[in-house]
């Protein structure tokens, strides 16, 4: 018999309303005997059941729930009808060659994340329930997705408050981490094993095809290019000419070596540069783009720290206005889920003020579709990606 | 010498912020003399010179800004250089064989709207101190653009706050009003001298694409379908069966000659219903759809009549919400400037609630970019359009 957990009165209005998780705080007391990572039954004050899910007492979200029928079991088949609803949804929404196929919350698997990069997946769990079923998982990648080799990085730090070590390694037999992928027509290296997260953000995919259309014989600016995803598509979309800057030579010599897998050596090239004292110097210098490219990355990763990633956000967009030249275009992003859009929005503005720019807003996007966002679950809501013309 | 303005003191921050309005109240003296459609100059009250623009002051927006710089003339050159401007800026944006040329006050020149379709241009012109400039505008179109025939459409009502009277009819030798254009791979008729506003909605050019993904072998309901442009997307990208239905007979009929235009007949078909009405009927019915679209008209167009509108808003999305099978599509719009974006956010969200379904946002989009949203102007931003996975 699943333990079943008691809510406070007044508590759990959000998991009622379609949230996942339940915050230690929330629960009034529990009947029965649980072992972290089980499987556990919720309910209200009242007694009216509101969802099963797994448990984790180390954690301050105590349980996330992965289920709202009393009667569906969490077992193989449960995992095979998840990931098919994911998969069935990313077919009809996204290329699929290489996508997210599995965004934890908003695909009903808290603490789940994978990736497809053409035939080989990466997972990352970031919950002890899920690490409990990893196997299966695996199996069903290789036995109904045509798994090549499955890898895992769940070397992240947010497993620490979990309870949990950080880790990384094959979860099927050993492959050639180093990937290549297509993406708008772009091709990549991709290094599962070692690069940031799970090798490469497929949540810019339709980001960095938006741009490819201002790009067209243009001079172009890219900061922060990590990969040269951005670089990369302004490259093929016939831009005169690429820089693409990165604060970690590793990050450049990676990028180089995309830009040469796709034979745009000649005009997309990357230099090693911290973007905050370049675009200052380049600006008193009075060099300027007519496409200026901005994807940094979270400057706060939590509320806390939001004051102090606002100015940063500030200053590197006040830097980067400047490089415009009248009529060019803008491309600003925020990948922090804690700077809020409407704290974005106005911290944008504030920077065009004291830059003395007009913007119009050309096109406001966020995460792509295969990064779906939950409502009544808005940590799901993390990109915000504006294009503007700056005169 | 033109007539000076000088402005109340802590009056004409917005418009130094980029805003180009200056309202009646915010005068406080004028030297010289002026004729409603002069062009005037605008002083703030330390007499630093704002802008130039065209007086009306039968109006409660008595000057527009046409120019900040206090060198530039308002004359043929002037218009020459903004429909340049406006134009290079399309080419790099947006699919150019029809769309919005000049979107007012985002192309710096308020008052004034063209939207071209093929060879044939359409001008609204809300503002005495464009019709003053109608012949030198033609006149560009005809001589730069290679207008085959410009009609003009100011039969907007907005006009009589303006103290001028709504006017239409033929600027060019007369030609024959029913154009025809292609978007996104679908044919149109466009009623240039009847159809509503300009005769065609381009906002929704891109919008419109964006369905074609997730229509593919579905059931189709659209709502609102007016001239059937989404209906039609449904139908170009495979549908199994679309349904647009509209209140309006006559849009019944004109949708239905664009499906035919399109050889689509036999999937796409139009009935004349009132959607609040036949949504509930078909809602208890049990009817559902795997794609629901709501492109419903502005129910809003002054911010004393949002509450209502909120309403109306949060009653069809209820309705529609009701409607979409699970895992099925809903796509919901406003094109109401007053229903602000967090305002129709939330009503959706209530909506939702009310309808026990969880929304998973697949994407978020504004007006296509040839309505550029002028930061700092806000009335420039109206169109919302979000596609949600109903659960």
């Amino acid at each position: 018999m699943a333990c079943k957990f008691y809510l406070h009165k007044n508590k759990g209005r959000k998991v009622e309303s379609g949230h996942p998780w339940i915050f230690t705080d929330e629960i009034e007391e529990y009947d029965g005997e649980y072992t972290n990572g089980d499987i556990v039954e919720v309910y209200n004050f009242r007694r009216d059941f509101l969802g099963k899910g797994y448990i984790n007492d180390v954690s301050k979200i105590a349980i996330r729930i992965l289920t709202r029928d009393i009667n569906e079991e969490i077992d193989e088949d449960f995992f095979k009808r998840r990931l098919s609803d994911a998969w069935e949804y990313r077919k009809k929404v996204i290329d699929t060659s290489s996508c997210r196929f599995v965004f934890g919350e908003a695909d009903f698997l808290p603490g789940l994340t994978i990736d497809k990069f053409e035939d080989y997946y990466v997972i990352q769990s970031l919950a002890l329930g899920i690490d409990k079923y990893k196997d299966i998982i695996v199996k069903i990648l290789v036995e109904e997705y045509g798994a090549k080799g499955v890898y895992e990085r769940s070397d992240a730090s947010v497993r620490e408050l979990e309870g949990m070590e950080q880790t990384k390694g094959f979860l099927t037999e050993p492959f050639d981490t180093m990937v290549q992928i297509v993406e708008n027509g772009v091709k990549y290296y991709v290094d599962i094993e070692n690069g940031q997260k799970t090798g490469f953000f497929l949540d810019q995919k339709e980001n960095r095809a938006a741009i490819q259309k201002i790009c067209k014989d243009a001079e172009v600016l890219d900061c922060f290019t990590h990969t040269g995803s951005f670089a990369l598509n302004a490259g093929i979309a016939g831009a005169r000419s690429v820089l693409g800057i990165d604060i970690s030579q590793h990050a450049v010599d990676f990028a180089t070596r995309n830009a040469e897998l796709n034979g745009l050596s000649n005009t997309v090239k990357f230099e090693c540069h911290n973007a905050f004292d370049v675009l200052t110097e380049w600006s008193k210098a009075g060099r300027k783009f007519d496409v200026v490219i901005l994807d940094p990355p979270a400057f706060t990763k939590s509320r806390e720290s939001v004051k102090g990633a606002t100015r940063g956000y500030k200053d590197i967009n006040l830097r980067g206005l400047k490089m415009v030249k009248s009529g060019g275009f803008f491309i600003t992003c925020s990948c922090s889920h804690f700077m809020k859009e409407d704290l974005f929005r106005q911290t944008i503005a504030d920077a065009a003020k004291d830059a003395k720019r007009t913007l119009r807003q050309v096109e406001f996007r966020t995460q792509a579709p295969d990064h779906p966002i939950l409502w009544n679950s808005d940590e799901s809501y993390y990109l915000k990606f504006i294009i503007f013309q700056v005169i």
